[in-house]
């Protein structure tokens, strides 16, 4: 018999990506921008509903209905309901009860979480995290985001807002945060923090700005890490250190099996992971050290889709 | 019918202090201080059957059974199999078989966990955390400890070692912590903290030795910090700051219900509280700063044969 299909969605602030589950495998994906016209709830319902009938016509067997669609989207979510509270990038999604609107529109299940919270789970059933009851996984993205996977399941909390892991306070009075903190972690890991050391340091003198505005920095200062830049090697050297003393308050707090890292910057993980790992034998407990396993993501960016597949999972 | 009775034992590093506990009530308790010869294994599992006897023998009815032992011990405990496996201020406790060796003496039923989980589950079943899903106990004592009730149940982690409250980083470079570490909040709240602060400024002058080693330093602290004395009101308000810190880490991550704040120095709130709440409101979110409450722990004193007790409830 052949296994049941999943859709799964990764709806970003730019563009949605989906793609069709079978097993553990993506068999096909449908990649579309956002325009203007689409982001309201409307609109972008509409083109949830599109995509989906794209990818059963495209990928589906004849007569093969799927299982249900799972989407993970930017914002706060209610994970029960299906509801997104709001969402930073989407003025109009205020209340916005996507699961309901699109499970109309469509005919199939609907389940929804945020996007944080389905890469975890996307390694917890496909990736890095399978097998285990305990880990966390880190996104080094332009931010800091992540995930709780905690006896089992994805911790979300009393009010499905846990695991802003990105926001735990490293520096009493340091560079100030979104998130109207300071001294948050995410100011000194990810490409945030490459930015903030950068213009701190007025690293490129007058072209300093500039270069602040390239999306492709953290990669050019990787490059230069490689290269021997000293400057450029110390930041990927802090990198290292407050991640480190991040994952010591993780370890000391949680007692997690392992810590999964993905996000871009993930891959420059040659630049800062010594550093880490060297730091954090000074940081948490010897013992939570020696069995914790510091690992890198497997699913990289089908973590999104498959994670959302996921959702559909018996108890996800 | 007479609601059943549990015998609940707060097993400290000097003394034994146990209780006969009926329905939410402690009928009675007995308590015994630890001389050298008990500190064994086999001494303390006979001072520990002697004084389930005494209890029994004062306080049950004629014919009554207890439903079996809990107890709260320091030290790191497989919590699953009622193994101490070390335990600091007690040499001879390496795989302390207590919950099996114990059971063997009485003829009942023995549940084992670490002291701070005991506190943290005290409360939620018969204190401040009653009906609460997920909330976190900090018990500001000599050091800083704690407890994480997450989704209904103790939070213990991969090796049940979680809840190093005490052990999160708050001072990249700050002072030496006994756990190997430095700058762990540990070090800037609790009566380890004042007294840190009294060691870096040579508060006393040349007395400031002899003060240090005064049990009652922050006690006197408080006094001071009440009677106006300036240096000790920055003390306590640096224990606010760095404790808000701590809080705002804790809410970022968790999202609990309630932050319960226990143990000796907690009776100083009025000393800290404002300070740690006013800066709380710029460490978490918003929205979950306004949604967690921050409360006195209710069980105080009792909450370890309390606890310790709820370790025989069906569902601990």
């Amino acid at each position: 018999m052949m296994e049941r299909s999943v859709i799964g969605i990764d709806l970003g602030a730019t563009r949605i990506k989906a793609g069709l589950v079978r097993g553990e495998r993506i068999v096909g994906t449908v990649v579309v921008n956002l325009n203007p016209a689409d982001r309201g709830q409307d609109g972008i319902v509409r083109r949830l509903a599109a995509v989906v009938e794209e990818l059963c016509a495209k990928f589906l067997e004849p007569d093969e209905k799927p299982a249900g669609i799972g989407i993970g989207s930017p914002g706060a979510i209610r994970h029960a309901t299906g509801v997104i509270v709001r969402a930073p990038n989407f003025a109009e999604w205020s209340d916005f009860e996507l699961g309901r609107m699109l499970s109309e529109a469509t005919g199939f299940v609907t389940r929804l979480d945020n996007d944080a919270n389905v890469i975890t789970l996307g390694e917890a059933v496909y990736g890095a995290g399978r097998g285990m009851r305990d880990f966390l996984c880190l996104t080094l993205g332009s931010g800091l985001g992540g995930g709780l996977f905690l006896d089992g399941a994805i911790y979300r909390g009393a009010d499905g807002m846990a695991g802003e892991l990105g926001h735990i306070g490293v520096e009493p009075e340091g560079f100030p945060c979104n998130c109207g903190s300071r001294g948050c972690i995410e100011q000194y890991v990810a490409a945030v923090g490459l930015r903030n050391y950068v213009a701190r340091d007025r690293l490129f003198g007058d072209d300093t700005r500039e270069a602040l505005a390239d999306p492709d920095l953290p990669r050019r200062l990787y490059q230069m890490c490689l290269d021997g830049h000293p400057v450029a090697v110390k930041y990927f050297h802090d990198v290292g250190y407050y991640l480190a003393m991040g994952i010591g308050t993780f370890l000391n707090l949680l007692n997690v099996e392992a810590v999964i890292l993905g996000g871009g910057l993930a891959r420059s993980f040659d630049a800062f992971g010594p550093t880490m790992r060297e730091e954090l034998h000074r940081r948490a407990y010897p013992v939570l050290v020696e069995r914790t396993s510091i690992v890198l993501c497997e699913l990289w960016e089908d973590a999104g889709i498959l994670g959302a597949a996921a959702l559909l999972n018996p108890k996800p």
